[in-house]
């Protein structure tokens, strides 16, 4: 379990490096330096807000908060009572409250590649901490706090819908209040806006793979080792079947090979496979990626004809196959019923909605969510931190 | 055993860092397209052939199949009763299987950096296809699944001939039937061909040094921590030693300090100690590892005299260096004989060079091998992709 | 603990990419070999002499060396008695020597940093053999090789005195021997020098935080789980705090967003916790970083002020806040006391200055520290390596 929470906070830098990659150079410190307080300010705010109403304790099934958790985060410090008998021995309350953190600190990290570009950077780190701290924590509790989603017996093992849905939500709510990229629509065509660094994102990709396997084998909660290791096999191959389906969906609708499509496909899959990793077949799991994979292109071009610029695909790898993989659960998945599922991805969807929108809202009218049009044309770096990404000398 | 499958998955990041650093920018996206195409169709075709062709059972010593095994793999879920037992309760079924494929896709990766930069993308692909779903796991099976070679004596703990150096046939005789890149060899003179970025070449070897401790650890195959760490220590002082030997020859030798030399250093050496780092002291770790740095300065030379243009220096680091530590742990490993080693590497040298040969002339023959002239030079990224590796502007 | 070595050793990359991303594109290939070296020569050196030193069994208390543990790094092979017992069981004899090594190696690359654009190659390699086999691990057994300082009470955890302040007073020393880089401070002024790539440096400082739930996680040297998962959130804090601290205090001060001190931070708050992870509340941790977060802001400027020229802040981040980070132990600390701390520093600080001044002092003289005016303006990739760095076309 601590190895997973490693692991998962790695996923930060695959963020990072992925959202950086995929965005113009001239605002990679801008992404970077989100990327870097975003795990910062999560961690913080969820220890202040966030585990304490996630985790309650017995509650009403909707909104509770447990004093005795926040307190024991704040101030014991090394005697080990508090972890005695916790979790059946299988891990600690500090490595529950850490990987859970690094968690929640996801959420917020796939709604910062969405409206890159163009956020200023006080709104976008506002709108964190209100996510992270209160919006994210109680769709949490539904579920994995005992909630009534629990009880209802929807099922999502690692966090389709109530991380990656959740945060999908976000991002989409913030594009549409934000609006397109100057220069992105124009008279009815859609521009390519080219990412700065193919590599980047690559090692961003590769990174986001790695941390799965402590997002989902992390997820199985205890050292059973046929399961922690089955749940490794269905993310690796939902990761395939990503690719796969990215890359002949892009060859068959773009016609050409589409390096993009391929890495949102590998991202896409993952998130697919996350529902119900312990409870299907490496060939289902080989099959649900490869179906988000092909629903990866679609919904990339479904948001570009609605003029809903989302800079590094976030909405449709996070929301899209979020969905997906929370729905496919029901059809493949061992002991999930379809019905519960949807009921699960309508009820979360619903408040990440009105969630992100109340904060989203807020912040427009009072400090504005849009940096200058001259800023935008020059860049964030330049206008925000006075440094550019790179500054690389090529001598003849 | 599952962290050491995620540090090899984390090899294939090493690998596209390495190959996308040392060569040009203008193929950049065309080589990380690969290299991460490579683990993806690699695991889904070892998990469809090679898992079951390697690890058959019973068989005849040469050639064996488990229906068992495969059935296994695609339609068994999270029921715990196919590991209950295995392996003795050292690891399960699904980290056996996953951990393997992770392995296996290496080899083809390791051809993919020799023939980068003029070998068709469909051409190399479909070489993967085959070389990971057949001619690999057959030779590995001789060894690794109780096959004739097994019972002959032969010794390679984690794969210095089954792995590198069949990596390394199929790169040689790939570069042989491609011919060099243009302008590589001219009127009888050598020229250097750049890299388009060392700290991505550095970060590469890094990475891969960090995941032979899961290659090299993860093969002890059980939880000995004794023998696993002595391992760990052996690996680290082969890859320093490679350092040191790489370093110094090619101070002398090409008169420069060739940092290059260095980092295919570390791989030689670790590609060195791979074949025995279970049964050789420190102190043969830091020698082997050392005459593996040598090894590999004269080996690129060798190559470049022979106008076999190898882009990466994978030949020299993973063929000539897995032969060098294949017969190094018949000299000092103990329990091991010289010439049982000797016929290991010229069994599977032999069995990798007409598996590679027979797939790479077919592909020759019906697809072609090679892109245009005007795409070689163009660059692939812009000619198969239509987009560039880096987008980054530098204001004045 | 293996995990702990692995982790600690991506650390190197860290540093790597720290230092490359930091400093001016035409020295980046200089840096990244002296950075690719430090772990090599670190870990040969330490094996020769380091462990023995440091580790020494009964001794005086002062100076020692276990003959016998030199003899079984060297030639002791895959015999399982050199761990039997060894620890209580909690790691082998080899774990403990490679983390060790690792973690010695760590010293040296701290100098690296801070002396970087400026220094001969063969200057800084020799002055690192010296610092790693000799003075650190000298310096380390008066407290963790049950010396004097043990005896007397002195508590460092993982090291922010015995590893960050040894190598942070031998950056120290270097940059003021060395003087700063041509044009740094001109008339009074000084001028921002750009580093080449901030991704890289983010990428770094990610991968150093990783590497340090390693370097913090496997001190606590056992398999207690919550105590080990508990440094795991003190560290995470202290890193988090630093962040927040680095951001406002150059927010306040320099009136700009400057996100080289929120990486800075991130490092010095991770420096800060070190030597008392264990033993404070996950409260004070994010106070003792927050606090190393501002200091490290003022730090740089004095500095400046001194017209000691450090590349990467490495002083700032690894002296000024190690001495913080062991004196905030001594206050915050159960168990520590605050006069005993305070010796500590005063006793290995006046180590680590001796010791560096010497051999930095003596490499002045004989063979020079310094390279020429003319190869510090064109850069040290061109005149020692004859390679760039960066070698990227970007076509119109």
């Amino acid at each position: 379990m601590m190895l997973a929470t490693a692991l998962v906070f790695i996923m930060h830098l695959g963020f990072a490096s992925v959202e950086a990659g995929f965005t113009q150079s001239k605002n990679t410190v801008n992404i970077l330096f989100k990327n870097t307080l975003t795990p910062v300010l999560g961690i913080v705010t969820y220890a202040l807000l966030g585990f304490a109403l996630m985790y309650p304790g017995e509650f009403n099934g909707i909104l509770g908060f447990s004093m005795d958790s926040w307190d024991t985060i704040w101030f014991n410090s090394g005697s080990a009572d508090v972890s005695e008998g916790y979790a059946d021995g299988g891990y600690t309350f500090w490595t529950d409250f850490l990987y859970q953190a690094m968690f929640a600190a996801t959420a917020a990290t796939i709604v910062s590649g969405a409206v890159a570009e163009r956020i200023k950077l006080g709104a976008y780190l506002t709108f964190t901490l209100f996510y992270v701290g209160i919006v994210y924590p109680i769709i949490g509790s539904w579920k994995w706090g005992g909630g009534f989603l629990d009880e209802l017996g929807f099922v999502d093992f690692a966090g389709s819908t109530i991380v990656h849905s959740v945060g999908g939500w976000g991002a989409l709510v913030g594009i549409w209040l934000l609006g397109p990229r100057i220069g992105k629509y124009n008279n009815g065509s859609t521009s390519e806006i080219s990412g700065s660094s193919v590599p980047l994102a690559t090692i961003g990709v590769f990174l986001l793979w790695l941390g799965w396997f402590g997002f989902n084998g992390g997820s199985v909660l205890s050292a059973d080792p046929g399961l922690t290791s089955l749940v490794l096999v269905t993310t690796t191959l939902g990761a395939c079947g990503g690719a796969i389906g990215g890359h002949f969906t892009s060859m068959i609708v773009m016609k050409r090979i589409d390096f993009g499509m391929v890495l949102n496909g590998i991202l896409a899959g993952l998130v697919g496979v996350t529902a119900g990793a312990d409870i299907i077949t490496p060939f289902e799991a080989l099959f649900i990626g490869g179906v988000a994979g092909v629903l990866v292109v679609f919904s990339v071009l479904l948001l570009d004809k609605l003029k809903l610029d989302d800079c590094v695909g976030a909405v449709s790898v996070h929301l899209t196959c979020g969905i997906w993989g929370t729905l496919a659960t029901g059809i493949f998945g061992e002991g999930a019923s379809f019905m519960s599922q949807l009921y699960g991805v309508l009820a979360c969807g619903a408040a990440a909605i009105v969630g992100s929108f109340i904060i989203f809202y807020i912040l427009k009218v009072t400090m504005g969510l849009r940096v200058s049009e001259e800023a935008e044309k020059h860049g964030l770096d330049s206008e925000e931190h006075g440094i550019r990404g790179y500054t690389i000398l090529i001598e003849d």
